[in-house]
């Protein structure tokens, strides 16, 4: 199969005789020569190519722009010029596909991130989208290696599903009815079927029986928001452990953000270095201290106070019983701490039927992993695992008894202590590259009123 | 964190004082003193615990029945009965959470994979489904092992989709109109939004920047066929690579399957054994046959002539232009060659707007590998990279050029051969397993009328 320009800039030696494919990012005609700078993907560098007048297929080059595909056979050589350790001495170049000058929507020029959204099929032909997604499928197997270097097993829990894990979010109704104002008895699956807002419920019950478990899928919200922190389809990963508490909990949790940093800090280096120096000068500085730093764990009672402590002007005012807003969360973890910060325990009223009830009465053992910039980067709980205590829950959040009966089954039989969370991918990708916008993570987006591609 | 029982069956030497969690299998009382078999999922085995009737908390035990979850803490010593190298001498018993002999439904007895599917919450508790599931997620790992070893890069393609692939198959409509007679205009996104069927004209589009990618995620089929082969919702792995062509596309499904075989027979060794042994005794002498055999690559118009020589009385008639039945596939797989083949360019007719055509004018460049026991396991081809070609084959498909207009212009500005396939993750697992039944190794099946949990 072909050379990836990745291993060529690699190379321990010279190379004769070898053929590279790839994208013309840029030419330069010179007298007797032309340069190429190449790329085919593999990495955010170029190949440069040299060819010399004299070669027999000189005079393709004046049909190769910026966007065309090319094979070139030749010796990679180490080049005399500045900026680069090897060059591909041409010896014959031909045109795969062109790409026509006066349309190609990707000349050697800036482009806004608006624009390039509307050409999200040619963006990540760019520097900057080639790198996001090279990162973005790196982050994705340190997930699978981080979990199962700890004995996690990976579960595919269901996309299409009945239930709406308690009104986590709006969400998308699943039809094969040509009018939905017919029976649900008569819909594909004989009842109402939604896309899941988590797979958390289901993933409780494989934790119940592996022990350790995490999904890593998509998860779905109908929110008609247009924000640049919400999509309609995004990645969520959600690690469910027995015999494991709240604490142990957020102590995977930084375990867990710190690997994900470490790794791509370590096998993404070069396109993280793109955004360091073009994205947001602070970010190196900003990934560093969550690795060296412990993070640390507040109570939620604590953090309000401190808020309330603080002598800021809040928008939201913040008190017990209060959800947190971003600019408490931003507050904490950027003025207060100065670090990333779990806030845990909080109030059981704004909290969902399934989090473990505390001996105060008050709180649930719910945890939020506040980071900076981003604020809430991590949301989990250990789950009630008390029969009675999860029935009299379900039961007061007018719940159907019937349709969380198996749910409650996992306490009927062989109860655990068990505890998870789950962590948006695209947040943290954001929170990784310094990029704002979460459409510009997600290789094509969909949001309210959009659905290209 | 806990110590998982998998660690301590490998244990190098003995330990003291540890502590074990896990979930009763069985019970074993004699005279003086009661054994334990206990599983956490970690692994197939169970740990074994001896607990002396002197020890305190020996009381306890008789509260403690299968399915029960305990907390033991002892010592680790060679065991002196058979069949274990490592027992656990208990000094502590402690009941988490009790099992009802009465009521809980997996006493230690057969139980019939109908039952279980009742039961897909607790299921996963049985040695046959914590194996397929611990399997599962392996293979899972060695997909995207396999993938980036090579230089691929993960890409997540859009779930929610307003194409349809070519018709690969019915479709599921997503919605938040209360009234799916409103125009379409009025619902989330503006026009009609369907699950996705395939990732593939979305990883052309990176493959077209990235160079080699893959897809990996959930798709959807709503055909209302009640089949232990079909579900409405599956896991499919979708590589595509530029600058290829179907040869190499037959070359890399070669590959993968034979690593992902690998792979699972050293790193599932026991998981696996229990396929071996209970659900299929040809099974490791037909995954071996994958591993050690060159695959056959026979085109389309010879393996006609083969079923048409074969002397078989087929139910449906073979020809050129017929499209080969479950049928024809098991026969060249099982009976003519007795290894796996794949079958390459199909007559044009048959097969997706999408698919380059071969000079002859009759076939395009598709790729089918069928293997024994389950037919066809991987369906591909070299993509059409000729713009007027590709141009003509949507209009005379009736497609709308405004929908795959994006599509197009990948072939517009620096086109490149390319060549991908599409493994149905499910389909591989019954393969490996030996399971005949698609709803047995999915976590909650989606079938119709089917949408519990």
């Amino acid at each position: 199969m072909r050379n990836k320009i990745k291993d060529l800039l690699n190379a321990e030696h010279p190379e004769s005789d070898i053929t590279v494919h790839g994208w013309v990012r840029s030419k330069r005609d010179s007298k007797n020569f032309t340069f190429l700078e190449l790329n085919d993907g593999s990495c955010l560098k170029n190949l440069q190519a040299i060819a010399d007048e004299d070669i027999g297929t000189y005079d393709v080059l004046k049909d190769i722009n910026t966007g065309a595909s090319v094979e070139i056979k030749g010796d990679l050589i180490e080049s005399p010029g500045k900026g680069q350790k090897w060059e591909l001495k041409a010896k014959a170049v031909a045109l795969v596909g062109g790409a026509d000058q006066e349309t190609y929507p990707l000349q050697k020029k800036r482009h806004s991130d608006e624009f390039l959204r509307q050409i999200a099929h040619l963006r990540p032909r760019t520097n900057k989208y080639g790198a996001i997604f090279r990162i973005r499928s790196e982050a994705s197997f340190a997930v699978h290696q981080f979990f199962r270097e700890r004995g996690f097993h990976y579960v595919h829990t269901p996309i299409i599903t009945g239930s709406d894990c308690e009104g986590a979010g709006q969400m998308f109704r699943v039809t094969t009815l040509e009018d939905t104002k017919k029976p649900v008895a008569e819909d594909f699956f004989g009842k109402a079927a939604y896309l899941t807002v988590s797979g958390q419920l289901d993933a409780e019950s494989y934790a119940c029986a592996l022990g350790s478990v995490y999904t890593f899928g998509p998860t779905f919200r109908a929110e008609n928001s247009n924000t640049p922190r919400h999509a309609a389809e995004f990645w969520m990963i959600e690690p469910e452990m027995a015999f494991a508490d709240i604490h142990d909990n957020m102590t995977l949790a930084e375990e867990f953000v710190k690997y994900l940093i470490w790794f791509l800090m370590e096998n993404c280096k070069e396109d993280l270095e793109l955004f360091f120096n073009f994205v947001d000068k602070e970010l190196e500085a900003k990934l560093t201290n969550m690795l060296t730093n412990d993070f640390e764990r507040v109570e939620y009672r604590e953090a309000v106070k401190i808020l309330e402590n603080s002598g800021e002007k809040f928008e939201y005012p913040v008190g017990f019983g209060v959800d947190l807003q971003t600019e408490h969360e931003r507050y904490l973890t950027e003025k207060h701490f100065k670090k990333p910060v779990f806030v845990y325990n909080y109030p059981k009223s704004i909290k969902p039927f399934y989090m473990r009830q505390n001996d105060d009465g008050e709180t649930v053992a719910a945890m939020d992993l506040l980071v900076p910039s981003v604020g809430e980067l991590i949301g989990g709980s250990q789950r009630e695992e008390r029969l009675d205590v999860l029935d009299s829950a379900i039961e007061k959040m007018g719940l159907s008894m019937e349709e969380y009966g198996w749910y409650a089954e996992l306490r009927k039989y062989g109860t655990v202590p068990h505890a998870g969370f789950g962590l948006g991918f695209e947040r943290l990708l954001m929170f990784v590259t310094g990029v704002t916008n979460i459409r510009d993570v997600i290789p094509f987006a969909r949001t309210p009123k959009n659905l290209e591609f």
